[in-house]
């Protein structure tokens, strides 16, 4: 039994690994070798370095976990064709990314660019506009596991929230929710826009021009879904026409967000380098995960944790 | 019966009023005139425009709404010797401040100004170290009604939090609590120390050189409460020689903050100019808190919400 993780997670965490398990054959890499392929049995990589011909390679692979959430750069039907087990870490974003979220709602809300500006130029200077997030209004495209964790959040902030999803049916922490196919009517209600959507060909540019439109002008939208929810030269010119206040972007269309892109110089604009979910704790959070999942599927349980469809996307 | 507002509310906040207190004179000037004092019945001040002379120009003089928190620039003893009946309003700090407070934290722990500093550059650069609120243990030196709400917030976060008090009896949302003598076998426990005290003879200089040798190198130390719980001198040397992390000061000894102090380029401090309690909505709230306190008093009732000593300071 060969387990081969296509990264390097740091000493203290593989010891307890290789005590819980003895009889495993662990290797790790800092980076994917294609010779390494052949006889693993599971591969436990961040998703961004296998292909179709890699999976072909793997003849015995039987189990692909993934330490990310996206599986977008996945060779999708080779693995699904091959009949591979999938599972990935989709909660382990859950609380940095929610507090990510947070830091920059109440950064903006409580002039933290402002102050920082003004301390680089030596400047005692109050004259900002401080706003609150109490009182306001929030609607979560795509409460899954982390929109459920925003609101929990933005609820202990007495923010009211309101959820869209497919379905419409109520998700935690949403003090009501609606279908994505109703969103043009809830939209206006929001000061606090997230969209925390996955790609699919759903969700591409699902919000228009014409969505950001009935936004309040007052409106902070923040994506830290997939970059393709909106066509980038929409949001520009949403962003130009100042019809909202504040976009928080994690993720782009294109990534890394080209140097000459227009948003990078924009000041109604905040760029993240789409890491939002990073943390120290992240290795150390993704064994946690593999822990009891690689204990049950050894046992020839399969109903792993985040098991998923790779085909559907999630 | 005359009421002198010392600041300018807006007219749709002045209007309210008016219809509510008909039998009431109101006079609002945006600058104290002292010729309006010598038949003001009740004076509703920002409390930086008073002295000993002024109060006793008031001979009419009952009670004094004073829509700040500190009184610290009011004359007390001639407040107290004539027996003036002063409130605040106290509680409307409460959410801005722990809204700025929080969101300082979180900007720290998820590289916001790393995020801010790239943008600037045009530069996509993911090389920062994201941490995570959650999981850490907070002290906070003063837990009164923005203490509390700090505490509830962070809790919210899964943060554990300490207070510490004269009593040491028990705060809401503190895990524990213990006596502000007892604060060193404590500081060694928080990633996060926040001081909300106020200004009084017993907390001046309370923290020395030898409390921050007592926090782990990776604390933030915010201070949200008087600048003089510390000596100016002893945290520039702690952050030279980084015994902590990071401080956020939102007060300081001498305010402004002069241009010359050390403080304004140090990368381990954040300067906020006085204004974290600062709000749109500050002018509203502390007229919610005055219309009940005057309908009480019209009606003899003196024991009004935020009633302070003003020789004690609180």
């Amino acid at each position: 039994m060969k387990i081969y993780f296509t990264f390097q997670p740091r000493q203290d965490l593989i010891d307890p690994l290789l005590v819980e398990f003895p009889n495993v054959q662990f290797v790790f890499h800092a980076k994917l070798q294609e010779e390494e392929l052949h006889n693993t049995d599971v591969l436990v990589t961040y998703g961004e370095d296998l292909n179709e011909e890699r999976i072909q390679m793997a003849t015995n692979l039987k189990w692909i976990f993934v330490a990310s959430a996206g599986i977008e750069k996945m060779p999708h039907q080779a693995i699904h064709d091959r009949g591979l087990l999938v599972s990935n870490v989709r909660g382990i974003h859950k609380k940095p990314m929610t507090e990510s979220i947070l830091a920059h709602i109440l950064s903006i809300k409580r002039a933290l660019p402002f102050i920082y500006e003004n301390q680089q130029k030596g400047e005692w200077n109050k004259k900002a506009q401080l706003s609150e997030l109490n009182g306001s209004t929030a609607l979560i495209i795509g409460p899954g596991a982390i929109g459920s964790e925003i609101g929990r959040l933005l609820q202990a902030f007495e923010v009211y929230t309101i959820g869209c999803n497919r379905s419409g049916e109520e998700a935690p922490y949403m003090n009501e929710t609606h279908k994505i196919e109703d969103i043009k009517s809830v939209l206006p209600k929001a000061e606090i826009i997230i969209s925390m959507l996955p790609s699919t060909a759903n969700t591409k540019h699902l919000l228009t021009y014409n969505h950001f439109k009935q936004m309040s002008t007052d409106a902070i939208f923040l994506n830290f879904g997939r970059g393709d929810v909106v066509a980038t030269d929409v949001l520009i010119r949403v962003l130009e026409e100042k019809l909202i206040r504040h976009a928080v972007l994690d993720v782009f269309e294109v990534e890394p967000l080209p140097a000459d892109s227009k948003l990078w110089k924009m000041d109604n604009v905040t760029i993240s380098p789409h890491f939002s979910s990073h943390s120290s704790r992240y290795v150390e959070r993704s064994l946690e995960i593999f822990k009891p999942s690689l204990r049950k599927w050894l046992n020839g349980d399969e109903d792993l944790e985040n098991k998923m469809d790779i085909l559907r996307g999630y």
